[in-house]
């Protein structure tokens, strides 16, 4: 398999830690975001949506983490990243896809551009907005997992999902975003248990071949 | 099964479409998101995210539509909504998370009133924001749709799927914000193949309890 990625993407960033977790290996072929080599003709021919991630599995192309993620699940069962229990997968969807959803695309790099031009937004009025949908969405994710009894070491039970594949390199951007987490120490705690494992910290964005300062 | 809905919610939209091709009995509990009725304490309680669809199932509560629509899904495998083959069903959750994640997150209501408030865009600039993020998904799709040999009368093949659950509602929006859907013909095709059956016309929102002029 060949993954389509950038380090700082952080779509990416879950992929590159379900792949992990499975123990699959892939060869990483960077995409630079921030020099265009997404708009590309040569990237639109590989993902119409020229976003990363792409998974090149064979002759085919798999987009869309999320979609990326429970393909892997279905043909790499072991370890699972979803439990076994039609709730319990429910629940683990709804927290990968509120992050997914909810927070990760309204923060995305081409929607802050669009503040920027043609709306001609200041840097510090988009830094608040990149803020406001983690907040806002962390909150909810915070009251989830500190009040309905079915988070443990992760974000459901004790063995990482699919949530705890996203949430982390939500938390990641995050950080960089100069968001203050005092107020969700249930994400707080998780993240640092995911991060201590190898699969999370090997695909970090630092880690990658294509990082940069 | 209760369904907290709005009609024009295309979330929850998705949601009644996915339970009608199903032939899940459901009652459907209205909340007035224009009434603010998401943002009381009582719907919090119920969804901390303070957002429809959310779905009870006898104690639990059920959120986020693609979550609820996978959950039905591994519930009521009759008539299925994804296909077989892992490689197809990919492709269909890539297309439904196209939409899910990368159109209709980033046109939701909230995100709109943020463009009014505190941002002061003007109405005009926010429509033209709206149907940006559309056209800017809808080029990629029809692209695929068009181009990648696996459409039918639906997005794929010939049986509904996830995707076209995902695609109708966002082709309802699209009309309501003036989109010229000429340059997707395939779109267009397939929404109106859709339609068509009775278990997506009667999710539509002019058909719901709560619809409004």
């Amino acid at each position: 398999m060949k993954l389509f990625t950038y380090f700082r993407s952080s779509a990416a960033y879950r992929v590159r830690i379900g792949l992990n977790l499975k123990r699959i290996d892939y060869e990483a072929e960077p995409i630079h975001l921030r020099r265009k080599e997404h708009e590309a003709v040569a990237f639109a021919a590989i993902n119409p949506q020229r976003l990363v991630p792409a998974l090149l599995v064979g002759p085919d192309v798999l987009t869309q983490s999320l979609a990326i993620l429970e393909y892997l699940e279905e043909t790499h069962p072991s370890p699972p990243l979803l439990p076994e229990d039609p709730l319990d997968r429910a629940r683990v969807r709804a927290i990968a896809m509120s992050i997914a959803c909810d927070i990760h695309p309204i923060d995305n790099m081409r929607v802050l551009n669009y503040l920027k031009d043609p709306l001609g937004q200041e840097q510090e009025t988009v830094d608040q907005w990149y803020r406001h949908w983690i907040e806002t969405g962390f909150a909810a994710l915070e009251r989830t997992l500190a009040t309905d009894g079915k988070a443990g070491r992760f974000c459901h039970g004790d063995r990482p999902t699919l949530a705890d594949v996203c949430l982390v390199p939500q938390v990641h951007n995050a950080r960089r975003g100069n968001v203050d987490l005092t107020p969700y120490p249930a994400i707080v705690r998780i993240d640092e248990a995911c991060r201590a494992l190898p699969a999370f910290a090997e695909a970090a964005p630092d880690r990658q071949p294509d990082a940069e300062g």
